[in-house]
């Protein structure tokens, strides 16, 4: 039995996108970020790092097994089905390339830019600049990647697809657009259709109370 | 054959690191970030993101496979040799939960709080605050695995500690000390004792100019 600790964040959707895929039944647990719920004394229980999303895969018999960070979930979810993440050595590497390209560049370059620009209490023009300039190159870094190929590690798509669309689902935070990025514009119009995908989102966007 | 490039980085550390456990010959290709040189024409065509560390495996039929993020590099060598990282599945997530962590968490904080504080044009307080602040949390967030567990991702020594080990081997760069963070000032203490990471050390800090 999965359990899902999610919002509609850029890393939530990325496991939800991934469960849809690979047609794995599971229950969502709203934990409303806006409001603070990954900081209560519960949820730090379940993600010390205080962080959605969280995968609870319970066992029939046994202990459930608790797992954070999207994309230890994304391999977990791919090893687990033997699906989206290759098995031939070379294949396998450009997923696991483009996953940690994504989880120390291209995403927290995405939330700083977004932070500095929206949240921050003074402004720090320096920070501004350094964020929005990353995350300009590293999405152009992207666009290089997918001129070569029609999904971000080679010929299928895999879930070093649903990591990079977290953020890019995302991209109006940081007010990224993609138009000087015309590989990732056709990309990303290809994964966003994906019926999976489109249940993925709608099941996040669902957690969000409507008042 | 195996050929690096890298320097005396956080990153490169841990593909040396690696190389030096796993009993792997490799030649070693010094690039001076500190000249720039991670960005000539010549380093980017290896690696379009202008960063190190690199790996080239060239086989002894075949093209070279070029391989970048450090991470990558680390499960790709892990995989290769069948070593560093468990097979069996919870304990196998548990590696790639702290690797992610490394990745989108620890790794970025340490950066960008070092980053602040010693290289920005001009003083940005509430980034240098941001930075240091997250930087102290993720350490202690590692400091609440490591209570549990020798490793950070269990009984035995990973590819999980190499990655952490890289960014706390260079933890002078944002002023960070192990003195509230017990259990990581011992894992620190064992790792750096180990005669392959004193090696990969040793290779790495041979790369720097000594004028």
């Amino acid at each position: 039995m999965l359990d899902v600790y999610a919002f509609a964040t850029p890393n939530s959707v990325k496991v939800l996108v991934a469960l849809e895929e690979l047609g794995l039944p599971y229950t969502l647990h709203g934990i409303n970020v806006r409001k603070g719920e990954q900081k209560t004394p519960e949820f730090v229980s379940l993600n010390p790092n205080g962080r959605v999303p969280v995968l609870v895969d319970t066992p029939e018999e046994g202990d459930p097994f608790v797992l954070t960070e999207s994309a230890a979930i994304l391999v977990y979810l791919a090893e687990k089905t033997g699906r989206l993440l290759p098995a031939e050595s070379a294949a396998r590497a450009r997923v696991f390339e483009q996953l940690f390209f994504h989880a120390s560049g291209l995403s927290p370059a995405f939330g700083q830019s977004g932070f500095f620009q929206r949240f921050a209490t003074e402004r720090q023009p320096l920070a501004i600049e350094r964020f929005a300039s990353e995350a300009t190159r590293t999405l152009s870094v992207l666009d290089g990647v997918l001129a070569d190929r029609p999904f971000v590690a080679g010929e299928d798509f895999t879930i070093a697809d649903i990591a990079h669309f977290g953020w890019l689902w995302r991209r109006g935070f940081p007010n990224v657009t993609f138009d000087e990025t015309p590989h990732v514009a056709r990309w990303y119009e290809a994964v966003e259709a994906r019926p999976a995908v489109q249940r993925g989102i709608a099941r996040v966007e669902a957690l969000v109370p409507q008042d």
